[in-house]
């Protein structure tokens, strides 16, 4: 049994953004030399989350769209009389932190169109986010 | 440490529609004589999701209809210039592709009310479903 | 590679309420001796989810407001007829009943503001948590 952790750095630059690591993923998978298996993407940020979705510019817009209009900011929400960034907390609260996928034969088993987003929901910020393979 | 995979096959027949797989789960969970470990359930298209809830029919019927309802075919999303289905991606994006569950003593660990749907959201298609076991 | 299970029993006041277990799942962390790999945190229940955020009192009470908004109970719903708290199983289909982090040096990897919930959507009642451990 093998295990391998990673972790993938990412530079937001703006509030709401859907940043595109599925070439980081794959990379960290690479390296593992493991084949077969499970790999957890983890961010470890509660204004972040992970999304699986198609890499295609008009849908990654009208995901960020969507979001700000089911989690708007400054609806009242008490977090704000904390940090002003209640809706950030939210979105991350339904959406998740984590993501995991097969592996099978030394690659990620994945759709041609589900590529992996780190889901930026107060930024900008320098996030981490980690990429554990566990497997043989 | 054994590692099991295996396809589940899925025709569905409308356009958002549940489709129960719990069984076709534990007819892999049985195949892979794993008994203690982990099952994860992973649809590899990016317009489905996987969802784990009661199988009854009213409460199916209210899913899709809620679904419908928070992602409007339609409603001016630019991903529909370039494929007429952006309230699928989104639903999908939201909902995403797996779900994990405990396996100990050959079964999964699962509430009596707890079953494994596949959701469709722009059906009819073929859809493939994995299921990986790993354990001993 | 070793594998350890526990339940954590939780009793819950509310209809709907956040209860931190994050300390018991740490707790079970330190139980299992297992230093690197994942830890798999599922509710068996069809009306609870697991909610991984930061545990500040605004926010919590903040995510409880929302969801009472996003899932109103007795909407008309099918599932209403049958067993009324169709809402509850709506807002679990959409936030899922499993968190999964990874384990690294005997500690779950999750960032300072990332706390572990039981979301109750049907309480008060006596619920149960699976908390497996499965590494090295």
């Amino acid at each position: 049994m093998k295990i391998f952790f990673q972790h993938i750095q990412v530079s937001t630059r703006n509030r709401t953004e859907l940043i595109d690591i599925t070439r980081d993923v794959e990379q960290v998978m690479q390296k593992s030399k493991i084949t077969d298996g499970m790999c957890l993407i983890h961010t470890t940020h509660s204004t972040t989350a992970i999304i699986v979705n198609e890499h295609e510019t008009g849908l990654t817009n009208d995901i960020v769209k969507k979001i700000r209009q089911d989690f708007p900011k400054g609806a009242g929400w008490l977090h704000d009389r904390v940090d002003d960034n209640a809706d950030a907390h939210l979105a991350a609260s339904y959406l998740g932190p984590t993501s995991i996928f097969p592996v099978q034969d030394g690659m990620l088993i994945r759709g041609t169109w589900q590529n992996i987003f780190l889901l930026e929901l107060d930024g900008p910020r320098n996030r981490r986010v980690i990429v554990e393979i566990m497997g043989e």
